[in-house]
């Protein structure tokens, strides 16, 4: 695995934001850890940083592929990810086609339910206050984007949820919910940032409703089902097994 | 005072809702009962319903004198109104002018800071999930309301904003702010519906800053403060003495 030498500019529960030799370019190196419930539940998955990137890379691109303006520059073996440098808007944009998780909790609607049109929800990146959520003037009044930015951000967020959902569909897989962030590149245009994989999104498999992504490690699974949710996951959107041997980052 | 007759079709924490000879009017009877933490504090609070029933009626016909549809038509002595029937929209919508209550504690401002524009929101009523917030796309996929008609919430609740805020103003009062429900009349029209005075609105006397709402029971004030609160709010806003001798209702 390729050492990257450029000062971390920040690091988060997942990910290492690195300097490269270009001022508007950054390094995103994925990290084996996982977390839950606000980071209170926290493991090590060994491969995860490979599979998790890849996936993001995979979606990325595939969202630019469909006219979805992303920070991908390129993916870079095993485990990192070329991006634009954004200004980040630290708001979690959440898209609902079926009701589950927070959505269940805090409606009168039953887990499973089709939400038809699909729902889009942002909530204030803000751990202290559990990520409160938002409507359109909040974002206003918080100085978070103006209201053209927040259409803007909801139409790409919907336009993602197309692409991606019709994508995995037609690897069976149904996209139940996902979260994306976005944030300003130059000239202040949106795009989608930070990453798209098991950790974003809730995904069933068609057929068998079984669940393959972060909530079998939030529901408590052992790390040795959680490793192999992932791994199908890989395999299922990359079309083959991930590379994961003895040479995964820590 | 009069011994409504009329069957209770329901009964609140602050009014009884009564039949009348018509099929689309009700009577709203006010209580003097005062109770906030969505029910956990209770207490009865003499005058109250005389108090709030006045100041409700001529806050909703000086909108409907400004072109905000009501449900008023007519104020009935002591502590009664006859309105529209309406089918209500199970929402409470709140505008903030000035940072306070939940706002202060979901978000990274400051108590008392102005926000502009004027921040609008709707709360889903449930008090076993704790009213969770709804954004516009919740009213489609709950069946509440459809985007036209949260068009056009937000535009009478805006409204409404104005008009009360200039009046109260006249008066030496800061609205801080407020919540409105609203619902359906005949052929779908949307009222402003419900009761609006200090169970239902924030206010700061001008200069001094002085709390004159529910604020001082929720506090914890002691039942002769809020009694007063209540008293000078009426008095400020109504420009005489209420009528709350030995005859209010229980």
């Amino acid at each position: 695995m390729p050492n990257p030498s450029g000062k971390v500019l920040s690091e988060g529960k997942t990910k290492i934001v690195r300097e490269t030799e270009r001022s508007d370019v950054v390094l995103l190196e994925f990290k084996d850890s996982i977390t839950a419930l606000d980071g209170e539940k926290k493991d090590i998955l060994r491969g995860k940083a490979v599979i998790n990137s890849h996936i993001s890379a995979y979606l990325l691109e595939l969202l630019e592929k469909n006219g979805v303006p992303t920070h991908i520059i390129e993916f870079i073996e095993p485990n990192m990810m070329r991006v634009k440098k954004l200004n980040m808007i630290p708001v979690e944009v959440v898209c609902r086609n079926i009701a589950a998780g927070h959505f269940v909790k805090n409606f009168p609607v039953a887990e499973g339910t089709p939400l038809n049109p699909p729902v889009v929800e942002f909530y204030l990146k803000d751990d202290a206050r559990h990520d409160p959520m938002l409507n359109e003037d909040h974002f206003l009044v918080l100085g978070l984007a103006s209201r053209e930015e927040v259409k803007k951000i909801k139409g790409l967020t919907l336009k993602t949820n197309k692409v991606l959902s019709k994508d995995l569909k037609a690897k069976g897989l149904i996209l139940v919910d996902f979260k994306i962030e976005v944030g300003r590149g130059t000239g202040g245009k949106i795009y989608v940032g930070d990453e798209i994989n098991a950790d974003s999104m809730r995904l069933r498999e068609v057929g068998t409703n079984r669940i393959l992504d972060k909530d079998v490690y939030r529901k408590g699974g052992s790390m040795e089902e959680v490793l192999n949710t992932y791994v199908q996951l890989y395999e299922k959107i990359l079309g083959k097994k991930p590379p994961i041997g003895g040479t995964q980052s820590g």
